[in-house]
């Protein structure tokens, strides 16, 4: 690998392709990281739902392989700096997966929680207050995942908007699937417990989506420099003008 | 800056002690934005139990603060990267601080929507329910987060596991907190909207100490290259004795 190091032209064209090569791999392996979270998201909510213990123990058993993506693919973002020493934005870029890892990690271990309230709850729960907006809104965050994934791929300012946007409208699923909850305990003090178990459920898919969320204002930071946290709709919808993505 | 790219003995110590000192600003830029998110909890907890408005208000400010402070840190280690090219260890102790400071930025959140219940509830909140198991966990999770920074700082493998097993302690406060909520609930199903509001924060105080163990996690990876996540105490404790710091 020495002479990769050496000045020429050729060399740096050289250098510039294996970089090219190494990082494409570290996005495929990011992906693969969210498409496996993706997976246990589904697994772990139709466990919830179905009370299937065998699906809800694969769902937390797969949160051991994405901790163990997790620390791969930062040992491959170390390992691209150290050898190909990158400019600065994609220094910034790598240092930028490094902190999305960990999004996708804790992404894990909220599925994981949902297929643990699974397991918990096939005894005791005979009756799914929220079902069908604990499953909008399961399949909504999933759709934010990936759409956030595809948009770190293509770093595209454009696409991260829309998942921070697509953010506020889960709200509504989570907003509707309490009010029900909520009516539940009400109406009969003695279905706490397992209104409280789909309670937890439905807030761990909600911070999914926030951390959803979080992996596209990664995006619009590195790319433009903003800092969207905390915008409001409407300056968000002002940055998808300026974007020239189409 | 040049003359520090040259390969003299004398230039390189010169360019190892401009690394320390960059490095040590940056543990301090990030042990200051711990105190600031210490600072907020305290804020956040004093306000829920005292329903002392403006002290919310101060606390929910804070966030700002805390959000810029990571992106500060965050381009610190992009540019000492960059310019001092560090060794395969510091590398990834530099990656790691990129790491810890959204685990930080996190907490700001959490402290936040602590803060922000107590300005939903001063209005309607006269009893509080768990108000001493509420303010021991705030001490609790505080005091986590400070020697996870101070462990941080001395990249000590014996603090970072105290702070993870410390963490299994903060439950006791949380499921004591937890059931006097929900008795509350049962015995007068009017008051669950206040109940639930302090659910909220007892959850959140819980999710920092979450936090300030993952914050120790990265400690023992970075240092021993074990991933220690889902350990259990006895694996845990064994850290302990194998550990070279007193």
């Amino acid at each position: 690998m020495m002479e990769e190091k050496s000045g020429s032209l050729g060399a740096r064209q050289h250098i510039s392709t294996r970089f090219a090569e190494e990082l494409e791999a570290i996005k495929n392996s990011l992906l693969e990281m969210g498409g496996k979270t993706e997976s246990q998201i589904r697994l772990a909510t139709e466990a919830l739902l179905s009370g299937a213990g065998d699906t809800a123990e694969e769902a937390v058993q797969m949160d051991r392989d994405i901790n163990q993506m997790e620390v791969e693919i930062d040992d491959q973002c170390a390992r691209i700096i150290a050898r190909r020493q990158p400019a600065a934005f994609d220094l910034r870029l790598i240092i930028s997966i490094a902190k999305v890892t960990t999004d996708l990690e804790r992404i894990g271990d909220e599925a994981s929680k949902v297929a643990q309230m699974a397991l918990k709850s096939t005894v005791r729960l005979p009756v799914r207050v929220a079902e069908n907006h604990t499953t909008a809104l399961a399949t909504h965050v999933s759709n934010m995942l990936r759409r956030a994934l595809d948009a770190f791929a293509r770093l595209s300012v454009d696409a991260a908007v829309r998942v921070m946007l697509a953010n506020k409208d889960s709200m509504e699923d989570y907003d509707a699937g309490m009010q029900l909850l909520e009516a539940a305990i009400r109406d009969n003090p003695a279905t706490l417990k397992s209104c409280m178990d789909q309670i937890w459920a439905l807030r761990s898919l909600d911070r999914i989506g926030d951390h959803a969320s979080n992996i596209a204002e990664q995006i619009v930071y590195l790319v433009t420099g903003s800092d969207v946290r905390h915008m409001d709709e409407a300056t968000l919808l002002n940055l998808l003008d300026v974007s020239t993505d189409s």
